[in-house]
């Protein structure tokens, strides 16, 4: 009886991607097994274009809340915003959890959480080939290659099987630190079984392979090849192998280096501090000393490739930057690709720099930018390695996950072994007859939260939606002042808009506008109406339906009624 | 001596791009000799995300005004909206100028000046080939072949030369309506001598040549292959070549056709009805009666190849449209690539179907899309037919337009003879020592103007940046009764704000600001002040800092005072 009952109490071993905003599973995984649960990376999205005012995204943590007894551990893949920059939300919450990293990703997670004032937490410097126990759970680090050094894939040993989860990887034969995949250990993981892989998707639609970072090298220097006056590179402040790549280029063209934005800044310290970035002595200049060198001696290193209103190089291209003007003759060379969303900025961010004088190279043709994530043939391969019973492909839009799932489905995996899914969605896998199987299971809590200020998850849809229509046509407030004792109104109507129209400019408008509240409020006087909330919806109507006629616009009307 | 005057008095021949959003003279141009003025083009553009509640953007007609004695006529190059769409606001101010345009374009201009009930105007249809002389200029117009039936480039002899304008253009060995660029006209104006040509630069940045229009029905028709369900096909309302590709396809594959969309609708009524696109009889059924054919007899074609929220597709992927609801098995394909700036709303439509259970397919490598603009060996051979002295690069953003210029320089052409300029920048060209001469002339008013509503021109920078403040941080309203006879404040203050925090859950900030402003009015009593204005900025300023140290957030803060 009790073989019986221990068997019906057969742990589940529980999948659940819980964070990413579009990308499902980009910021946040969970892999639980029975009361053990390890939370895989714990990182932020930038708000989309609809979410007004937010500054950042994280994950909701509700089911981290709910099932906080069973969190042993937090392991991280790499050390990008994306993966590490929810860590001080997550630590103010769960302050005794411990973190796992590799030593750059921990190094850069503590120089955020620093930032953020989040002390006493408790990082992990682990090396790729470590393995860890959590509970029943056994995680493994491998080293595979990324756009940043030190990036890991992981894998999950549990009394179920084991799950392989790739992170952010390409397959990069020549990286730039010299350190390659590990495909003897995800073979050897093949070897021994593997239940299900996750596995990056975020290239699943582009054919072929990724080129290796380090072609990026001869491209710059070619880029750099007659320049006449100084450089500017703009890239990802935590693109690490890049930044070496420009720094080995401008050694050669014997160039100082500038550092221009606070993020880059931040970066470049630390990873030249763990040895991550190798900078010869002297090369690195203050931003205060560039110009006591010709202009061919220097290469300013920026942010704001992806033409973010804030960055570096967008405050030059406006000529807004403290230290920095645009001079004719600067080359410009933007070493990254536009994030989908951000092209236009970057655009407009190259048209002014080239009305500036600036000579700008940003073409993906001219090499100067290889993407950090494994195309389709990279995705075979490691699916060749490590022969999954199952396969959830994650990072990614809903279509990529769809593209890297027909994938498979050529390579020769059973279509129902493919699990497409949103965040929020647990994928179980459970003994039955003899043999792990997995299923959809229950959906938890899983969304957005969103940062605005010192305010997280503060600003919800309420908030959005009036931010949303204020954007579009402003305010319109209304004030009136009604005596207590006789209900009437003795002072106003008076009016107040911003975002709806050039009021001085508008005073035939307004003088109607009056009139037409006047009209609602004498209706209501007349009908001895003395209820706050009918007289607002009266006047709400009237100048709504007058506001629309009149201009076709709809802002928020706010009648306010004051007593004396 | 008359005839010295008379060489002094020589007119000079001016170009003027006049409007087009980042897009150099996409709207409207100016061309002017002396006191004839010609206008080529009209159109309107569609606001970028940071023009707040804005609807359409249209030129800014000031020069125009000052210069209204001189307007001759307006030619139009073709039917599309950014080339006509802003007819209705040039003739509701000059409603005696005539315009001339193709048939397809003047049915086109006609259907929407209907729409915004612009009456008693003067269209005029011309064939490619005709010459008009309006004063001392004489205009041509060239069959040449785009993505709209019946596009034409122009040229303009002046007595100091001739300027050839291209329009919007590629070079279409076998265009969908059989018409192909008129060669010989080129080059017989080239044999004549041509002062500056004008010329699209959309995709000056691309290598090679932009393929055929037709070779799209092949894509079409494989993207048809195999498809058990519906099949739903979005593109532009305006591309009535591949509307006819598309009609032509599912005639083959025994498929009616549905048209979804209002635009879409007027533009395939106005050219069936013009003979512009061959629909065999029957063809055609209500969106009302799809439901009575088998699903893979049905064709849906739709607008919202751009992800644009109100749009039909778009509806449909939020299951918001009210006939059509997508199921699985549907077949959605986007002809159309997305416009920069679009890319994230089309990636959001895409995953949206998927979700949905419909098959999609958008990739630009399934060659169902093709470009309507000429690549850069298309340039080079208008360069080469047309000879100019002069290149104007126009249609496109400036660093399209400056490699465009430098294809020019290659090409053999002295870098001094290519202009480069700006919306209002004047192109002068007058008779020096025998020869005629070009040079930047005056900047005249150009910019843009906004239509939101009905309002055409009210909503300026002010209530952009209001908008902007809104969007971001919401409103904070304070609201003041005073007694007039004594200064006291009375009732209040009491608050209300939109778009900043959802004031239900944050009572205990409420009471603190409610504080914060007593504390500010008790300060201004104290010190006997009864100016309004110093009292109001005085709470904002109490108000804002403590907002701000609390939330790190900027709302509008609008201290509101009534006095009784």
């Amino acid at each position: 009886m009790e073989v019986v009952f221990f068997l019906r109490k057969q742990n589940k071993l529980a999948i659940i991607p819980l964070g990413g905003l579009g990308e499902i599973g980009k910021n946040m995984t969970v892999i639980r097994y029975g009361s053990d649960l390890v939370v895989l990376d714990c990182g932020l999205a930038f708000p989309d274009d609809d979410m007004l005012g937010i500054d950042l995204v994280i994950p909701d943590m509700t089911y981290l809340v709910e099932n906080q007894d069973k969190i042993r551990s937090v392991v991280i893949t790499h050390g990008h915003e994306d993966h590490i920059g929810a860590l001080s939300y997550f630590l103010r919450q769960f302050p005794e959890v411990p973190v796992y990293g590799t030593r750059l990703a921990m190094g850069l997670a503590e120089g955020r959480l620093k930032e953020n004032r989040v002390e006493k937490t408790s990082l992990h410097v682990i090396e790729p080939g470590d393995e860890l126990v959590f509970g029943k759970i056994r995680v493994g680090f491998i080293q595979t290659s990324h756009s940043i050094p030190d990036a890991v894939a992981l894998y999950f040993k549990t009394p179920l099987g084991t799950i392989v989860h790739t992170g952010d990887f390409k397959i990069d034969y020549s990286p730039v630190d010299g350190k390659t995949l590990d495909f003897n250990k995800f073979s050897q993981l093949g070897d021994e079984g593997v239940l299900a892989l996750m596995a990056d998707s975020t290239n699943a639609e582009s054919p072929g392979f990724t080129k290796s970072e380090s072609t990026v090298t001869e491209a710059l220097a070619k880029a750099f090849d007659g320049a006449q006056g100084r450089i500017l590179l703009a890239t990802f402040a935590s693109n690490v192998s890049r930044i070496q790549q420009a720094v080995d280029v401008a050694c050669r063209y014997g160039r100082k280096i500038a550092i221009v934005g606070r993020s880059m800044v931040n970066v470049v310290n630390i990873s030249m501090e763990l040895g991550y970035l190798k900078v010869p002595e002297g090369k690195i200049i203050d931003i205060d000393e560039i110009n006591r060198y010709p202009a061919n001696q220097i290469l300013i290193l920026t942010t704001g490739s992806q033409g973010e209103p804030m960055a570096g190089l967008s405050r030059m291209s406006r000529r807004e930057h403290r230290k920095i003007q645009i001079q004719v003759g600067d080359r410009v060379i933007f070493s990254a690709s536009p994030i989908p969303g951000n092209e236009k900025s970057v655009s407009k961010t190259i048209d002014a720099l080239l009305r500036l004088g600036a000579d700008v190279i940003h073409e993906r043709s001219a090499g100067i930018h290889v993407s950090g994530h494994a195309r389709q043939e990279e995705l075979r391969l490691i699916l060749s390695l490590v022969r999954p019973k199952y396969l959830i492909p994650v990072h990614g839009e809903y279509r990529m996950l769809m593209c890297h799932g027909k994938l498979a489905e050529e390579w020769g995996m059973a279509k129902e072994n493919i699990f497409i899914g949103e965040n929020g969605q647990t994928f179980e896998f459970s003994r039955e007859e003899g043999e792990v199987k997995g299923a959809l299971g229950p959906v938890v809590t899983s969304g957005k939260v969103f940062i605005d200020g010192l305010g997280v998850g503060d600003v919800g849809n309420i908030v959005l939606r009036d931010r949303q229509m204020l954007s579009q046509d402003g305010v319109f407030i209304v004030v009136i002042v009604m005596e207590k004792s006789t209900g009437k109104v003795i002072a106003g109507p008076d009016m107040v808009s911003r975002g709806f129209i050039y009021v001085r400019e508008s005073g035939k408008l307004m003088d109607e506008a009056k009139k037409v509240i006047q009209q609602a409020l004498d209706k209501c006087e007349a009908k001895e109406v003395t209820e706050w909330a009918v007289i607002k919806s009266s006047v709400r109507d009237a100048l709504s339906k007058f506001i629309y006629g009149k201009t076709h616009r709809r802002p928020i009307i706010l009648p306010i009624i004051q007593e004396v």
